[in-house]
């Protein structure tokens, strides 16, 4: 197991700087907006046309705010951060194009809430980047910049790439099955989803409205706790506030049979890392039953968002995928009472859960299933996020081990409903316990 | 307590007609769709310039609209009927003024998901309805079609008027704190809000997202449960599938000493014509400390309008209404951990209540205070209103009753979380056995 993330640069290389630490800089004078604003944007020069991460770049906006940014006193703890946002999250006057021919000349008049909260902190928006059709899982053109056969995962696939190949510090990304924390363990950053509810999806596209759930997608730790109180609003986390290991649930669940050597051994590695700094680990069985939580998913994934899509199913059904047109029509044709026992058996499992992870601080689990797999015609498997998607609870993939191609395996922590800040601190004691990855001075 | 609508004309009067009956007439042959959209203009144009419950008739793509649907079979239970929207809804190529200047020249891309599924019915959109500021307290122009010098109510202000002089048979509207039931008491008119999350809110300007509810108001009980079904795309609700009388509680709450003796009587006189056929009712008294929950949906309103409106509050401050920018200053100084605890007083109180209604099929309470009061700069209270919204539970307003002035007081039935069909059930029980208003035999 070696360093996730290649290309880490030095201190010198504004490129790959921290948000947290560029900002600093800028705070302090010894670096402008405008110079890592024009890093970030040579940076895409010279990747985008491999990685392809970006739906649309607004080089001269953002060069324009960033001088802007540089002329005044700082605003907040991203001032002249380039920031880049998913493409399912409206910016004034920026294409959003959804991943969909549909919305291909569409141009929303306001900021998402989201947007709103980064630039009040005195983000600079960079661009819009690649999601996988209306974010769910018919592929864009991006490709994994560790590995360009291979897929960056999705739907928040731009948002991981560009990350990773430092064309940005922090992106936006949103989940509704694991479309954050999958393309995080597949291109090796940091994907935190928060809890169900968080942060305001004013300005979301929606895709499923009772899955949805916006997120940030970082290189370090430090940066997902900084954009993370940007956008709910709140004062800065302390991650350095756990000062006992933890005690965790170890959890498999029903799709374990699936799982790829790199998984294992990711999940084995990690847990046995954190033992070794004292941290408790219980393994909890997977319950008889708790199969039919994927069915319950799917049941509410399709009925809401042929939903959500119905104007578009009406207009403009050519253009969708036949992927998604499949969902969609699946989503059309279930009963609302189908639905709404999809919802009960998510209740009745999401209470289950809180229950037995009472005593715990969190759980340790896989992000992704191993490496990403080869070829750009699908965006992985969702099987080891979806369920904590389902109980609404925040989760974070950590860039910690490394597969026997030498690509990212992500291990995934998960907290308590609604106790982000908790999980953070969780996420920031295993990072410090757990990862093989060099830190550079520049990025703390 | 006699007719809580005026103006209910004779079967001839297509303006009139309930969307039920008017849907069959149409269907077979005996009214066609541009009769009766021509007979919803000719009512806009006689009542509007004293209403004033549009903020955009389209009259020209409705007439237009309505000629295809009659040169086509039925689509749907709506075929050829005109709706009109709330104008925080999104309706392709349409004006959406938001109620604010500040959407002056706003034209979405696309339908909201709620009228993207009346249209896949067959309805008609026939405009946009006014709404206060942003779906909040600060009125538009609306007024009281049986009162003009009264408030219709807010926010669905537009909606409640236009059914109330006959402009539509059925208009969406939503409620986050008492935005569809207190119009619809004032106007005399049916006005449901659905369990939280039920219609699809794609499309929906966001508001307070943890507590805005999309709903429809209807002259007649058979057009709520027509909508509602065609909302949420089951099969048509059995309203006849009560055949016994239910067990309710009646909730009076810690708002009751300002209850006027209008609201007072109503709810009276409806619990002794319940019991006089069959009903238990048994008194809830108001638990103590449950006046926190007034002051944790203040602060949940606040905090989450402040994220909603973000950018509007950045860009616009000047053209957002002193009221609504205090309820943003307010909500952008709110800390996210106050905002926790606030969330964690309404998860209490909403589990303390399913707890005590358990043994229950509904509650009987009051609807809004009183008859709608005079003058047009406050759109009335929502105290007996917001804490049905915040339980996420269904809610109904019946106009079943007159005030002193022979106004319209409704009374309001609560079902339980995710049993609306239920509670449109109960609803039925209650109409067909207190309620005093004349049946029209072209409404049934």
């Amino acid at each position: 197991m070696n360093e996730a993330v290649p290309g880490a640069g030095s201190a010198l290389d504004p490129t790959w700087l921290s948000a947290s630490a560029a900002s600093r800089l800028i705070a302090s004078g010894q670096l402008s907006s405008l110079e890592l604003v024009r890093a970030c944007l040579d940076q895409i020069s010279s990747r985008e046309a491999t990685v392809r991460a970006f739906a649309h770049v607004d080089a001269d906006g953002a060069l324009r705010e960033a001088a802007r940014r540089d002329a005044m006193p700082a605003v907040g703890p991203l001032h002249g951060v380039p920031v880049a946002v998913k493409d399912v999250i409206e910016v004034a006057g920026m294409p959003c194009g959804m991943g969909s021919p549909i919305y291909d000349h569409f141009v929303p008049f306001a900021d998402a809430a989201c947007v709103a909260a980064l630039r009040a902190a005195g983000a600079v928006i960079i661009g819009k980047t690649v999601t996988a059709e209306f974010a769910g899982v018919t592929p864009g053109p991006t490709t994994n910049p560790l590995a360009p056969d291979r897929t960056p995962g999705g739907s928040s696939s731009g948002s991981a790439a560009a990350l990773a190949s430092g064309m940005v510090p922090i992106a936006l990304g949103t989940q509704t099955g694991g479309s954050i924390l999958r393309p995080a363990s597949f291109c090796g950053v940091f994907g935190f989803k928060p809890s169900f509810g968080t942060i305001s999806r004013a300005g979301l596209k929606l895709a499923a409205e009772g899955l949805d759930t916006i997120g940030v997608l970082a290189r370090e730790i430090v940066d997902v706790a900084l954009s993370f109180s940007v956008l709910v609003g709140r004062k800065p986390v302390d991650l350095a506030a756990r000062s006992s290991p933890p005690r965790l649930l170890l959890y498999q669940g029903h799709h374990w049979s699936r799982a790829t050597a790199d998984t294992v051994a990711a999940v084995q590695v990690t847990a046995d890392r954190f033992r070794a700094s004292g941290a408790q680990i219980d393994e909890l069985p997977t319950p008889p039953g708790i199969e039919q939580l994927s069915e319950a998913r799917a049941v509410i994934n399709a009925y809401e968002r042929a939903r959500s899509l119905a104007w578009e199913w009406q207009h403009h059904a050519g253009q969708i995928s036949p992927r998604m047109s499949q969902v969609l029509a699946q989503g059309s044709a279930l009963s609302f009472n189908k639905y709404l026992e999809a919802m009960s058996v998510a209740a009745h499992w999401r209470a289950w859960f809180a229950n037995v992870m009472q005593a715990y601080d969190g759980v340790l689990t896989a992000s992704a299933n191993g490496e990403a797999p080869r070829g750009l015609g699908s965006t992985g498997d969702a099987a080891f996020q979806e369920i904590w998607t389902i109980f609404q609870l925040p989760s974070i993939s950590l860039p910690l081990c490394t597969g026997q191609s030498g690509l990212p395996v992500g291990v995934q922590l998960v907290g308590h409903a609604r106790a982000d800040e908790a999980l953070l601190n969780l996420a920031a004691w295993a990072v410090e316990k757990a990862s093989s990855r060099p830190r550079s001075p520049a990025s703390r």
